[in-house]
């Protein structure tokens, strides 16, 4: 499937008949619309010329301030200069490809990963390097061959990663940040879902463990962390930030400056307000619970409803789940049937490198309603009755 | 002054003793900030949901097909499919870069010209060609020379350019879209200011004339049109749009999925919202009244104030103009001492390739109030006679 036709078949699924599993998308009825809107009327009220006017390419100092206050800890030490505010997460992604990396340069990536890092950087020209993952994220024991290769970056998704919804143990975290450093490999770690958890105990940020090293040797950090508030607040507002050493936040601005002089003004002093005014804070629980929920629908319907020999991931968060077909069904094939019964996913080999993935599916669980998850999960089910 | 410098000054330039003319800021004073209030209230009120969610890469539907209908004429038939909305003008030069440009192509650039499409450009490893302008801009009889070394693009504000506030004469205007279609260069017109002008009749733009010439020989744009809502309505909404063929509009909106996904859907909603109340209509009056005021004023001031061997462009539109001072003297150095004066500008190198322009200063006059400009202008005609 092309880019261009996985991008058509996600407006297709933008129709209110179709059950939609395929996209990233949040759910818009749990937006907070109303204080998004008091949030704007506030910040348009008060300061309107400022919101409404050119910003700095770094962000607005005042949110780089409650970001680099959130991720401090008593080994790390985040100041506004180790934070850079960015038009959404896939941005960050882009400019930390732009600043980083060289072609032929390579990056260590989780087969299967989220799609759209590997767009960014594919125009770079360079060797991505796959490494499995299994229920406890990436296999880190298997990353020896790959790291004798000499790659610049690896990129990971350590929580409930897109497309698996799978997370990397702590055990193996510690391990992780150890090897990469060993062997003078820098660490991605993209983190949109984190605030998505719907049981167990977060284990910490990657970012942090690599702070315990560096306190320990007095070296700097070998982390670059991308963040978004597009999962818990809203997507279509676009704020991000990445938070890196200075001298990379001093580059990532430069190469900002030419790809877009900055993000959105008004965005950024409506996301200070939702913050200063506590929302961010409660849209956490509740959308917890609500997702948490939809992700149980979706277990118990795919425990009646799919045929025995599949299998799927079991996310303690975040937004997908990965399903495994028994008997090499294809899910290029299955989608087209599926799309007729006003279903849609997105087949699981998009997110894979090397062709692999064929029988797999990626199911979203945030953006359908508890119903519709029953009644997608029944269609699919039916349809892969029918083919067996 | 590296990039970093120059961002420091115009941080520098934000205090409010400063008295400046340095930045390409609007006047915050005369942003619609009531309307734009009004108009997010009124698309969080009706489709907050929808206004707050991931949106499609290529823009709002109904934001492209305005763009669209604005830019039809009898021979230019613009349609939706010829519209991306970026994230402001700068992000449509930087995906124009990515799409059409590759390493070691040659692009034609006035010299001096728009920075940050230098900045934009310059990491893909593209040579620039530089041609001069003159009260009439760009020196169309001066590009057979490049011309001869096989360009891929030409790039041009014709409008009231950055930084010289020069205009392209309709005569040369023919010219040129002519010349480059017969020498295979595609065009790329950078037209931010062109709704600012003070006097005089608009001169086609470059993107109609060359249609005119598609018509009779029934061939394609060889034009791609970069526009911007950012001096119009507000720059802190980040919402720009390029122009194409469909078929380099479908390259550039995979660029752009890369780059940061899509442009902000509260800002479309916004801007949309803006002009179907008719407010962008009712600012372009609005504004050219009090930029044309501001231009008066700084071009008396000058006549009053600077010394004689001084000279500067006078421009019929838009934000800057450009000064040359007699007897060498150095912007840079005049800036540092300028700046202990509280008054701020751009020394003119900035905008120029191959180190010249040494003794000129790029004024902007949209910012700073008409009291303002005098007293600036004052104060730096004082300086320059203690320097002689």
């Amino acid at each position: 499937m092309q880019r261009s036709a996985l991008r058509e078949l996600l407006k297709l699924t933008a129709r209110p008949e179709m059950i939609s599993f395929a996209g990233g998308l949040p759910a818009a009825e749990l937006f907070p619309v109303e204080q998004v809107r008091q949030a704007a009327d506030a910040v348009l009220g008060r300061k309107g010329g400022q919101a409404l006017q050119y910003g700095e390419t770094e962000g607005l100092g005042e949110l780089r301030d409650w970001i680099a206050a959130k991720f401090s800890r008593p080994n790390l030490s985040v100041s506004r200069s180790n934070v850079i505010v960015v038009s959404g997460a896939q941005q960050g992604l882009d400019l930390i490809g732009r600043v980083l990396l060289s072609e032929g340069d390579g990056v260590i990536v989780e087969n299967p990963t989220y799609l759209a890092a590997l767009s960014a950087w594919r125009p770079l020209g360079v060797r991505f390097l796959a490494v499995r993952g299994d229920a406890d994220g990436l296999r880190v024991d298997e990353l020896d061959t790959l790291l004798v290769q000499r790659p610049k970056l690896l990129y990971t998704v350590p929580n409930f990663q897109n497309p698996q919804g799978t997370t990397l143990s702590a055990e193996r975290r510690g391990r992780l940040v150890a090897l990469l450093r060993e062997h003078d490999v820098g660490l991605i770690e993209d983190n949109p879902y984190g605030e998505l958890r719907y049981e167990g105990a977060a284990p910490p940020n990657l970012l942090d463990l690599d702070a315990g090293i560096a306190v320990q040797d007095g070296s700097g950090s070998n982390v670059v962390y991308v963040g978004t508030f597009s999962k818990v607040l809203a997507p279509g507002l676009r704020v991000g930030w990445v938070i890196a050493p200075s001298d990379v936040v001093e580059k990532l601005v430069q190469a900002k400056q030419a790809a877009d002089l900055h993000t959105s003004s008004l965005s950024q002093h409506i996301v200070c307000e939702l913050l200063k005014t506590g929302v961010f804070e409660r849209q956490i629980p509740l959308l917890c619970a609500a997702y948490g929920e939809r992700r149980d629908r979706m277990l118990a319907a795919l425990e009646r409803c799919f045929p025995t020999g599949a299998a799927w991931t079991r996310p303690a968060g975040g937004m997908f789940l990965l399903v495994t077909l028994p008997g090499g069904v294809d899910a290029g094939a299955l989608l087209e049937r599926a799309l007729l019964r006003q279903v849609a996913f997105v087949p699981g080999r998009e997110f894979h490198l090397d062709g692999q993935g064929r029988s797999t599916l990626r199911l979203n669980f945030s953006n359908a309603g508890p119903e519709q998850i029953d009644e997608g999960i029944r269609r699919l089910g039916e349809l892969l009755d029918e083919t067996q």
